[in-house]
């Protein structure tokens, strides 16, 4: 099924193109095209997740620590720098996830950035494991409110305050103020796309 | 100054690189690190943005109408999927920008995710020039809410109505649900990685 929808998108992209085209020279850009005609139709699950399989990213660790102080974390690419001035990151986590309640009981979390060649550690902490930090190399952070620090797998972190916590869906939003943080080294970063790991070049 | 700080983390994560490989094995990971000791400092603006711009991200056009109905957008590569039941997505709008108040007088967005090889209308955009719709083809949304549909240089594109907007330091989180969208094709994404435009391979 989403072979055959993929093939009618094609068919209707070209339809569009050779007529917005045309009519690109007569109208300078601002035809209204009758997208009833053209194939478009409401996003469905499939649609909407092979958009999303093709948007490139990278890969980021978010932990956190609850009140024994036991580590937690999980594998986003949802994640996005905010605002420069205070300086604030967000990243979507899923409700079901391990890892939101430790981010809400201690106020904040920590972003880890992870490099090329760490795929293995963002598969570990996508897992379920519940020993998973006991396979991962990390440190403590500098804040009592952050999370572990991913010394080896990641080439900058940032230590973040919870800001702001935003339910959306079957999501959550956390807004972090970053409060120290570091670049560690000058390796690539972990890119996520068409459902694989890869490197940049 | 930034040369010298990045080579004070080197020599930082050095250190401390071989003090927590050697401790990994006695305290299985569980090590705490004194990171006064290890050049960790409150994030400064080039720290916060030298890491950022390691950070690989597809780069996306977000656009609206305004109330005379003419075409806004921007270039962003801070946007991200939020939830999958129901379908939503965010985008970080700088409060400066011209389209953050179309976007709100519409009460919706187009997220366009723009194609390898269009790293050109990725720069149009990212302009203040107010005749950029003028250079940039694209097609009429199906919802009234949403904004342009850049058919020639996005792979795909979900119109947006305003979910929630939230006020996060000097940008506003846009989050919308999906209305309707399509993959237009199976181009590559174009990413942005280091202050440059790229492709993937």
């Amino acid at each position: 099924m989403a072979t055959a929808c993929a093939v009618d998108q094609k068919m209707s992209l070209s339809n569009m193109r050779s007529r917005s085209r045309r009519s690109y020279t007569l109208f300078a850009y601002r035809e209204s095209l009758p997208f009833g005609d053209i194939g478009a139709v409401p996003v469905d699950r499939e649609t909407f997740l092979a958009a999303l399989s093709n948007v490139a990213s990278s890969v980021a660790a978010v932990t956190a620590y609850d009140l024994k102080r036991d580590p937690f974390g999980l594998t986003v690419n949802a994640f996005a720098s905010v605002s420069l001035d205070p300086q604030l990151v967000l990243a979507c986590i899923d409700l079901q996830s391990n890892t939101l309640q430790p981010i809400r009981a201690s106020g904040g979390f920590t972003l880890n950035f992870l490099s090329e060649g760490s795929a293995h550690i963002a598969s570990t902490l996508a897992s379920k494991d519940q020993e998973k930090f006991g396979r991962i190399p990390y440190a403590m952070p500098e804040s009592p409110k952050a999370g572990p620090v991913l010394v080896d797998d990641a080439f900058a972190y940032f230590e973040c305050e919870l800001a702001q916590v935003v339910e959306a869906g079957d999501h959550v939003v956390v807004i972090g103020l970053v409060t120290t943080g570091s670049v560690l080294d000058d390796r690539k970063p972990l890119v996520y796309w068409r459902r694989s790991f890869m490197s940049i070049h």
